[in-house]
């Protein structure tokens, strides 16, 4: 059983079978993967110059791993592939998350024009671009404004291994091979089943949040260089069609939680009704409009309550109070 | 502050703003209501005839509740409505949930032409009709099979105001007002905000669920009678726009979570994807494909895991391992 490392120079930007393995290892084995953020030093970049003013007391930091963002094809900042002996069509890469090390800082934006799920309506109402920059030195929280405290529960964005299909795909959309899943509960203590497709599987790491809710409802959760380490395995003929995961948390915890809801027969519809008033209870306390909906997606849920009671169906957004110092 | 008790010969089955008031209240007087289960007592006449078998252990307490299912509109059956003195269009009606009273018995069915999200696709892989009765006189958990126990966390399926839009409604869809929303975090000790569309607001509940996962995947909890007590007030010209309520609940609590995932252009879609292996996964178990399908309505969570990386989104479905005694 031995330990690898894989850093930093070994980085694609798409998902295509076809690219040469980075590390081979075998069952048992352990893997350090160092991972760039999504933006793929383009945010820091953007301190360095001027163009987005950062914290002061974050500067430094911020600096310290200026790098000079890569061209050729726009995608997430992937770390990999490793192809994994033994493991063939039809089995399931088995991968342990043994370890992650946060960065020192992270950031979360928002845009009129993003990703993000309430972009378009938020922009008639003046939404402006705006990153926050996180300070994440504390290790087990980070301060969002004064009295506004989010807890960290870091987790690879990415995590996925090559599809059979031939050719380049995109990171963007996740698929059934994983990828960009955003799922917080893929927390250290979790092991991840994904179905392999190709001969060695092809594992590929990226994109770490330090915390993010059910949703990523700005379109990005607390995004950070980081570390991660993980033990791989094969389970031989698993036929298994999606990822699943074993994890030890279902969510956040929270003493009391503010949960807006919103019914509607399109479940992208009633996500959008639901999650509107309760930045509005943000704004309540006092945040701009754009902290509001970035603390959101730092930490608020989106659950599907009922999927059956035709013609509206239910989404509701729970907000963990006690994010809040007074509770 | 007085306390009233409203029974179930105040039924009704559908919403409409033109119904006398069963009760009127002043802000802060609590009000019991007793409530039906959402057959209005089809399930325990359909055992009493014979059409349906519950175990022995059970036959005697059902037999006590049996009542004759009333002719009519079909629709949940509703305790209510109860105006609030005061209570005017634009204000928020708020109703703190004191106590709930769970029945001895309930039932949670499937059928492959049901209302489920998995009806069509399990019918054509042979899904009986199966109505699955769970004891639930121990108050506090109900085993479903040797070595299976589901907690119990009571709360009302059907919570609403009328609307202000004159005629009837159907029970069925939740909508803006409340109504059949199905959100199991709605327990004691949850604090429920109602816009209020007409004056006295005029709040019905029904359809009381012992327990029941975030979705309701084949389209019923646990069903059952029961006695809810709330405390009602009105917060002047609130202007709230949905249902929102605070919460000491996020979910359910495990010490770990089989998790399955699904991506997909449509959330529906999506949902379906992560559902299936899950219930593969309990078949595996032992369970048939109709135990698997009610065992999940009754505990499985889905969860929106990301709703902005286009063209796929993230329904992930959370099943509880601490349901099996082995963990």
């Amino acid at each position: 059983m031995a330990d690898h490392h894989l850093g930093t120079d070994s980085i694609h930007t798409v998902w295509d079978n076809s690219l040469p393995p980075a590390l081979t290892v075998r069952p048992g084995d352990t893997v350090t993967l160092g991972t760039l953020d999504a933006s793929d030093g383009g945010v820091a970049r953007r301190v360095a110059t001027g163009e987005l003013e950062a914290p002061p007391e974050l500067a430094d930091v911020i600096a310290a791993g200026l790098r000079h963002p890569r061209s050729g094809p726009r995608g997430h900042p992937l770390t990999g592939p490793v192809f994994v002996e033994g493991a063939m069509p039809g089995d399931a890469l088995v991968v342990e998350l043994l370890d992650i090390e946060p960065a020192a800082w992270g950031w979360t934006g928002c845009r009129p024009d993003g990703i993000g799920l309430l972009d378009a309506a938020l922009g008639e109402e003046g939404l402006q671009p705006y990153t926050h920059f996180w300070d994440l030195r504390a290790g087990t929280h980070t301060d969002f404004l004064p009295g506004i405290r989010v807890p960290l529960a870091p987790f690879p964005g990415v995590i996925g291994v090559a599809p059979g299909a031939t050719g380049t795909h995109p990171t963007s959309p996740p698929r059934h091979v994983g990828g960009n899943m955003d799922i917080r509960q893929l927390v250290v203590g979790a092991t991840l089943y994904l179905p392999v497709e190709v001969p060695g599987a092809l594992l590929s790491v990226g994109d770490l949040h330090a915390a993010q809710g059910d949703g990523e409802l700005s379109g990005t959760g607390i995004e950070m260089d980081g570390q991660i380490t993980v033990r791989l395995g094969v389970e031989k003929d698993a036929r298994i069609t999606t990822p699943e995961f074993v994890t030890p948390t279902h969510g956040g915890s929270s003493r009391q939680w503010h949960v807006t809801t919103g019914h509607d027969p399109d479940l992208m519809t009633a996500a959008r009704i639901a999650l509107r008033p309760l930045l509005r209870r943000l704004q309540a306390r006092g945040l701009s409009l754009e902290q509001a909906y970035v603390l959101a997606s730092a930490c608020v849920d989106l659950k599907i309550s009922q999927i059956v009671d035709a013609p509206n169906y239910t989404v509701s957004a729970f907000l963990p109070l006690d994010v809040f110092a007074e509770g």
